[in-house]
């Protein structure tokens, strides 16, 4: 076997879409993927843990990590930073693993443009409708976030080209199941394979 | 539900990497598709059976078919003619189910030419030492067939560029697992679903 590079695979979607729910699921299905852990400037809601589902950080070091060049993608939102350390991304795809990020599409734009090879996937929960109540039930943003989140929803689907893929959540198991099979469906890819092949004609 | 076309598959490789053995496993996992039954000149090998295998029909018959026009693809291979009838693959697709054809690189090359929306995928069987073994156990060809089909095999794997995906068969279930991944990740593709989602934002 060869150190082949891993693919690096974004998956974004507006807030609330379940990216986290179905990216937690697929990661039960596949061992050879590393999932990129986020930095945020936001505090951490009940149950998450930081260098787990965040790596939780004060304001004033992220910025440093933006100065220093430290962060494949970064974007301000709803008050608060959000970011990808790259060296662990880096060290990964390196050694044969796929990464996935889970990532806001600002920070999606930025890592498509620095990595065209990139494989983008779009998460979105079916309608408007399902989006603003799953964002209700979650309860933990005040009203004028709801608001802000919901603007900001319609503005990502209006950019919806930039993705490779469109995943729709209304089944947690079949969005993950799709996940898996884009994943899957982008490593028999001929350009992926041609090298081993080609050895053999 | 919109009566939205379904999409068109061409599975090829060489004879031998096992496509029929990959397509018959598929297909028993997707109850959406439809197989596409080939016409060939040459006759039933043991087992196969007219209307099921292939439609084995005479020779005359088959130009009259070329002629008419009624083929998708033809192309004659170790002395016998294979093609594809169009009219029941253009029905199915219309009808919304994604056809799966099994086709010689000939005929794959007719085909993609004629529908640059088909997904080409190349089966191999992961060297071609393993490929001259199992034509050789299939014992159906004399030896000056056999030795054809290997010429055959490097000059179609000169042309893989062709192909969207390579999958491997060194193991049935996995090639058909991965033939599946591909098929659902192609219907997640964004311009597949955009129209959707269009209609949501």
């Amino acid at each position: 076997m060869d150190k082949k590079p891993g693919k690096l695979f974004v998956i974004s979607g507006p807030s609330g879409a379940g990216k986290s729910t179905v990216i937690a699921r697929l990661l039960r299905s596949l061992n050879t993927v590393y999932f990129s852990i986020s930095a945020t400037t936001r505090p951490p809601r009940r149950g998450e843990r930081d260098g787990i589902d965040y790596h939780f950080i004060e304001r004033r070091e992220f910025e440093k990590m933006i100065e220093r060049g430290e962060l494949l993608e970064h974007a301000e939102y709803v008050g608060n930073y959000y970011g990808t350390p790259a060296k662990p991304v880096e060290e990964k795809l390196a050694a044969g693993y796929d990464v996935i990020l889970d990532i806001e599409s600002d920070g999606a734009r930025q890592v498509m443009k620095k990595r065209p090879d990139a494989i983008g996937i779009f998460l979105f929960p079916g309608s408007f409708k399902v989006l603003e109540e799953r964002l209700r039930l979650r309860s933990t943003d005040e009203e004028d976030k709801i608001i802000k989140r919901m603007e900001k929803a319609r503005q990502e689907c209006q950019r919806i080209d930039m993705y490779d893929y469109i995943v729709i959540n209304d089944r947690v198991e079949t969005a993950a199941e799709e996940v898996i099979a884009i994943m899957r469906a982008e490593k028999c890819k001929t350009a992926e394979r041609v090298h081993y092949l080609k050895g053999e004609c």
